[in-house]
């Protein structure tokens, strides 16, 4: 216990540049060398990825053509995801395919940016195409806000364990 | 050597309903549960897909969230494809994602359908929504409508064959 309060990062700020588009953007208390290291060891990506529930990186071939996939356990049962990456330049951008076994073949673009705030703090903006509109509303739609929030809500407290 | 002329089909029909699209329009001289075995059977699809060159079809899980993958051999190297089933409805319609190893993450979803024309006929209908109007102009600038007719004309000889 300490009188001192703990940063609160803001939550993710979520909008729609277009019709197949989500874009995401939240800041952490770190710096970019750091929040890279969390995202792409897949130990600590286990520890954060699934918002508490355990994950299982069955894959995690970080570079170009190289495929991923992790298996979230959770309480509503057990949930695959996969892709491809597309592009991988460390420490600061990652595109790679996402697809959800629960509707294999619906497969998003995600591309990822970290930028460097100084102050160590860094920038994470992700946007995500998707194949069609209806595509990108079924995800708005599935508590996305609320899961992406968790998660780093996670990725904080990796990223305050490293520091 | 005879005097009868063998039938040649007419080249497929090849047409752009949008600017992600594209259809691809093919009779075959078979009836539809030949045709469907021709796309469907490992053996057969590794007789004709690669117009000639050789095809390993190293996975072929065909039902919805199924993976598969084909390796040809071709003179100019060897170039892997995969992609994943999202619909499979024997004996007329497949929905499959397609990428090309030369260009991981750029995913084309393909909905193939066969219509039983009568008289031993079928019709093929696919098209093809890639994820950018760009991704959709380099496939129809890659020659593909020489290799698709290629892989058709091949896919006649398996179907003459089987019959």
């Amino acid at each position: 216990m300490t009188d001192r309060p703990t940063p609160r990062p803001a939550p993710a700020r979520i909008t729609t540049p277009s019709d197949r588009e989500i874009r995401i953007e939240r800041v952490f208390e770190a710096p970019r060398e750091r929040v890279w290291r969390a995202m792409t060891d897949p130990k600590l990506v286990a520890q954060w990825w699934g918002r508490g529930n355990k994950v299982v990186v069955e894959r995690m071939e970080l570079e170009r053509g190289g495929h991923w996939r992790f298996v979230e356990h959770g309480p509503d049962g057990v949930h695959g995801f996969e892709g491809r990456y597309r592009e991988v330049a460390p420490p600061e951008r990652i595109v790679s395919t996402f697809e959800w076994d629960g509707m294999p073949g619906y497969v998003a673009v995600n591309t990822m940016t970290l930028e460097e705030l100084g102050g160590g703090r860094t920038k994470l903006v992700s946007t995500s195409l998707f194949h069609t509109p209806e595509e990108r509303d079924g995800m708005l739609q599935s508590g996305m806000e609320i899961g992406v929030n968790e998660s780093y809500a996670a990725l904080d407290r990796v990223l305050a364990r490293l520091g």
